[in-house]
């Protein structure tokens, strides 16, 4: 399709010019459209089509695991891109001497589980950014044979820095350490391989570049660790046979021996709807990570040109910051002029997406 | 309201004759009118709206805090049951010798938390039931000073037996012990007063007798207590000021001191707005659980009369389980007969909620 085209399967770009994926996307006509067709059934028919939400489940999960070229079984569905990150760090196993390592640049939900390991007699480790920069020698000296985990962010939140995952990736394998990530700022916009970078899970809510809904998330673990974890939550679906609950072993439950095991209960089906018709509606314009990089390397020569100090660095993705005197009132004046853009690191943050055009951040470097 | 006038609001009662609730309500119309608004903002508006998302979800926690006569601090909003009972689980600080009791009763999500704190060394006491009933002695049998947690659904799924919360909530007052309920097959159908009853938590999906959607859920923990568990999970909703987050204090993040702190991460924000107007259009007919236990009573008189061996015994609310020789063939028939019944315990389960009317009963009635 053309960007013509996905823009009319877009009314948001009728109304603003839209440019801030990195708090939350709207809604394409395809996406709203499967939640009318899902709400109406869920309204009228309730548990009569209670099969078919989890028929949908699973073809959403397969979808899922082949966005990401991981396979089904590796996928669970949470709520948000935080109970994935709980997750990981509440079923590592872990005595005094260990240490985890996460950076400043993160978003505090990929920082708080790390620290909080604290409690558990973990030295938890900062890898601190210089001039926007994480430095891939500053987590050479961070990560050692006594990390249990390294977790970064794929693309940091306020500033658009991109982390090297490959590099990242081959430093944890050297040193038998787990490596997570969250791509919250980066799936959907550019393309994430899990076999081709070494990431043993990923946790990503999905209402940010992935153009769906909050109240869901998709949660990647390598198939070889599963079996490895215990679940620290456990439930009806965590069963192997789980729509036989009745007949559960009540000595003994069968905990599933897929990713399943971590979901629990009931999902958000709403949400998988929603998470389906998103992921189909990207699919239909694969160039997306060229896309939004060419736009984020205009924007930026664009203030070049009007020397606006840029607080993003040049290994970047998406998220284009620069620098004002009052972020706040900034991002305030370009709301009314329906130009929509956030305030993060005394900045102003701008994320177009793949649809957005290069007349869009003309209009807004016209405006500032 | 009259019963005619609330009829008119659920469509599903002019398709089926559905007495399902135990297993997923319909929406009424005044829901899904709530859905459509959030929607169509939702899908335009995107991050414009962010802070009237904000804004709903904390109107609904007073909403949902004054329908259980409870604080808004007391309530966080979960994804589902499980979690919240997980949650619990996971939080106690036990030691080997202490013990936790449930019943043979309950739906696998509150059983199998539980029976998994058996890892840290904590003995599992089931409570058994006799004849479909579970009997105080036993649990006084079972519940002693070294008792950490008593957990019990309010009202059994399969059967329908209705636990006298009051009476177990002093035996747990007496022996210093944490008194949980699972009210997921009674919320929206009963009453629930949470100050005259002495339960420390609760975890609720609203998807059954709420008239609501899955993917949210209602968690209650006693103010005094909040304190006093630290959150095994944590994220940005976690923090005191999480609305500021990019100034949280990165050596010791500051916890906010209400039960939000359970939150950790955006929540399911058409989930908040589904449940707040469910809970409006609940409250527009204040004597649901007398009509509840009038239809109940009514459909066992009928099946009494007929002869039918009914396996819900006295002590019950809302949930009416006949026996019959093949329950999902049964099931099936009446399916399609456009009449909406669940197979459970070997028997059919009929879950009437307060729109439903004595004639859609007779229906049921005349057709077995």
């Amino acid at each position: 399709m053309t960007i013509d085209s996905i823009r009319d399967l877009i009314p948001t770009s009728k109304k603003y010019t839209y440019l801030n994926h990195a708090a939350c996307a709207p809604l394409p006509t395809p996406v709203r459209e499967a939640q009318e067709q899902y709400l109406s059934t869920r309204s009228l028919e309730a548990d009569v089509v209670f099969e078919e939400w989890i028929d949908h489940t699973e073809k959403t999960r397969i979808l899922c695991a082949d966005f990401v070229n991981a396979a089904p079984e590796e996928i669970a569905f949470l709520k948000n891109t935080s109970e994935g990150i709980n997750l990981v760090a509440s079923m590592l196993q872990v005595s005094p001497g260990d240490n985890v390592v996460t950076t400043d640049l993160e978003f505090p939900s990929n920082y708080m589980p790390w620290i909080d390991l604290t409690r558990k007699g973990v030295e938890f480790r900062v890898v601190h950014s210089k001039d926007g920069v994480l430095r891939y020698e500053d987590f050479e000296k961070a990560v050692d044979d006594n990390t249990v985990c390294l977790a970064v962010s794929h693309v940091e939140f306020a500033t658009g820095f991109r982390n090297n995952l490959k590099a990242l990736g081959e430093l944890c394998e050297d040193h038998n350490t787990y490596f997570f990530v969250d791509p919250i700022q980066s799936l959907g916009a550019l393309d994430l391989d899990v076999r081709a970078i070494p990431v043993h899970f990923f946790s990503c809510g999905c209402y940010k570049w992935l153009m769906s809904e909050t109240g869901i998330s998709i949660f990647y673990i390598q198939k070889e660790l599963i079996d490895s974890f215990h679940a620290p939550s456990t439930g009806w679906f965590s069963l192997k046979d789980y729509l036989h609950y009745e007949e559960f072993d009540k000595d003994a439950p069968q905990i599933t021996d897929t990713a399943r095991k971590f979901e629990c209960g009931n999902l958000n089906y709403y949400g998988i709807y929603t998470l389906n018709a998103s992921i189909q509606f990207l699919r239909t314009y694969p160039r997306r990570e060229e896309r939004v990089m060419e736009l984020s390397t205009y924007l930026m020569d664009g203030l070049q040109d009007k020397q606006v100090p840029i607080q993003t660095p040049e290994d970047h993705a998406g998220i284009v910051n620069f620098k004002v005197s009052n972020p706040d009132s900034v991002v305030e004046t370009l709301r009314s002029r329906n130009l929509i853009v956030s305030s993060r690191a005394h900045g102003v943050r701008v994320s177009p997406h793949f649809w957005n055009t290069t007349e869009e951040l003309d209009t807004l470097l016209n405006a500032i």
